[in-house]
């Protein structure tokens, strides 16, 4: 059993509000979360404690929506009209990537998660068995979302991901997915409704990200992206959309009456140029949300203290009312709503039972100082610098800047320096 | 001397390429920045070196906009509409304030500025003793603006003030300044403009925040508060206005032709919902830019990295252009241009004979990592915790996470709670 005291804890069952309280783990779980009795303190055994003042544990963030090995175009090509940054620079550069690159690179973006607090990933990506060793090894959990595009023809290899990936390690399942509608032909995606009645699962997916995107949907189906999905029937037992940029309030009713999630990704949003989702209105019309960082490609930082910052400033700005989605709607995205936009349903609270996927932040930094509001102090001034511990599945993978993941971070920077060198030639 | 070796070198001479080489510093100025060859080596007496590998030297930050001491304000009323934020709650507390307040909440500043970079602040508040205090204590380089208010009579106060803290201590100089248009009578402007002009010095204004700012300035004065400003001679000599969010073609050409910097400050104007200062429209027109954080009550952070991001980000946004305001442009601002607008010519670059005020960012982060483009990892994905050092005036201020500012940062936490807990009562 681990123990975790003297801090301030966030358990996020009811709201953000803090207590001084203790919090213990067994075998990956929560195993007590309270004030324990002399009684109970006499009759743990406790494998070893961390003793946290001036510390605050909560639950850790999950990034809902990336693209993990995309690390390797971290800065690659910014500054670029969208177009001009997708097809002479990313898409030239994906085709060469082997498993052994995705291996690499999907560890780096591993280090950065842990770094900023962040115990699992909902991705979507290629070469799927190099993805899932990198996390495994690491300890890192993660929610592989299937990604096919092209043909009917494709939704084979999504199932067999499907029944191949789910149930194989503790840490990882794999979600029913494709890309986004503007790569997948209308017989893929009665496919993947068909899959999703088969296997009562739900489907997350691209959705609205870009005004051309769903314009273009528009013009060839009449419907756009989410109508176009309900239609088919892909929602029919919930999911995810990744983005939802341009949202009307038929979408926002749909992803209502269907339990899809709107996962959120306004730093790529904002660096690509795409606009802003409307996240206040979504909330009106009954909309669950979730956030994620999207890739280093286009973000180009994985670090979830940026998202929430940017998901309330950007609904302040955009509505012109400094009141618009508080701190804590930003807070609960990021540990509770993304945790069930990925199925996570045991990671999104600190309660006995649930998966002990932890955060703890360092209080005694100036940009937490004063108190006056913890929760409104790590939206508007977190940062990664008050990351102290980060915590999944009961290990503690990260702690004061050290790694505890199976691996040499200097090696890992090495790997990808070299791998880049490489690509780019 | 200071020798700092094995480092990655971005001058900001000319651009933000970098280079392997060495700074060395002597008396808190730049001695040599290069690569020294054998006999160099040979008849220097080093008192300290640091080995810097995996690591860039930079021109540190500086801070051209902010109140420092609000730091008691952070998260104290967030998510409020901009009137009840700042009379029902900002005004009150600040009425309370003691200048043994000031004293210890811009010490809490200084340690949240120097963990992300930052070597001086343009600094508008109360109690300038007590302010000029802390920052000398804390061997920190700081502008203090004047920041009066009223009538006619007042203007006495600010040059009263600007003969007293100029040329007192080296780390501090003291520019005339006032609030803002819609707080200062006329009388109050016209007394200004005279000190401008007896002094043939720059002013600098909160300028143009809010659209209703403006909106009232031109139905009481017919002229928009640059034009206003231009009218009475203010701009003679220079200065600098703060924010600059509604923006005209004339008020950009003011701007231009008196060499006024507009200093934006998008971390408070989103979370406030100002509005975006149209950034790229003022390069077009030949404006000069320089960033700020605005004090804690507003953003709730004080931290360079963020600022950046949001200066090209929302650029983007705005604009619908992934093109638009390239991370070099941000980068800039924040050293060269901000230092420049404070009148910290001295400061902007790293080259023989200016001012060792530096910055060094560890690499070896996974955010770093690869080393694509260093410039854009810095801006895009640069956070407080690739802050190895901070030096300021050839002394390191800040080294690991440990400060040497002449105190303990738990004693400033200790009296920053205590005091907050009677200003809320």
């Amino acid at each position: 059993m681990l123990r975790f005291k003297n801090a301030l804890v966030m358990d996020m069952c009811e709201d953000t509000h803090t207590e001084y309280k203790e919090v213990w783990t067994e075998g990956g779980r929560i195993a007590f979360c309270g004030k324990p009795d002399s009684e109970m303190l006499k009759n743990a055994v406790f494998e070893k404690e961390y003793d946290l003042e001036n510390c605050l544990i909560m639950p850790s963030f999950k990034n809902a929506h990336t693209h993990s090995a995309m690390t390797f175009l971290r800065s690659y090509a910014d500054d670029l009209p969208l177009q001009e940054w997708l097809f002479d620079r990313v898409f030239p550069m994906e085709e060469k990537l082997t498993g052994e690159d995705i291996y690499w690179f999907t560890k780096l973006a591993i280090l950065e998660y842990l770094s900023s607090g962040i115990t699992a990933s909902f991705d979507m990506y290629f070469e799927p068995e190099d993805y899932f060793r990198a996390n495994v090894e690491s300890g890192f959990r993660t929610v592989m979302c299937g990604s096919v595009s092209g043909s009917a023809a494709d939704a084979a290899r999504l199932e067999e991901f499907y029944l191949r990936f789910n149930g194989r390690d503790p840490l990882v399942s794999y979600r029913l997915g494709f890309h986004a509608e503007y790569t997948a032909e209308y017989g893929l995606m009665e496919e993947i409704a068909a899959l999703a009645k088969k296997y009562k699962a739900p489907v997350s997916v691209h959705n609205s990200e870009t005004a051309k995107e769903v314009r273009e949907c528009v013009e060839k189906y009449g419907k756009t992206p989410t109508a176009l999905f309900d239609s088919l029937g892909i929602y029919d037992y919930g999911g995810a959309g990744f983005h939802c940029v341009h949202f009307s309030d038929e979408d926002m009713d749909i992803f209502r009456r269907r339990n899809v999630y709107a996962v959120t990704c306004p730093g790529s949003n904002s660096k690509l140029a795409s606009g802003i989702a409307p996240l206040c209105r979504m909330r009106e019309n009954g909309v669950k949300i979730a956030v994620g960082t999207d890739g280093a490609a286009s973000n180009n930082c994985l670090d979830m203290f940026r998202e929430m910052f940017l998901m309330t400033a950007l609904q302040k700005l955009s509505l012109g009312d400094a009141a618009a989605f508080p701190a804590q709607e930003a807070l609960k995205a990021a540990c509770c709503g993304s945790a069930l936009a990925m199925g996570l349903d045991d990671c999104d609270r600190i309660a006995k039972g649930k998966q002990a996927d932890l955060l703890v932040l360092d209080l005694s930094k100036p940009n937490m100082q004063p108190l006056n509001a913890i929760d409104k102090n790590i939206v508007y001034s977190g940062s990664k610098q008050n990351v102290r511990m980060t915590v999944c599945a009961g290990k503690v993978l990260y702690e004061n800047g050290v790694y505890h993941i199976n691996a040499d971070e200097k090696e890992i920077y090495a790997h990808c320096a070299e791998r880049c060198a490489v690509l780019k030639d």
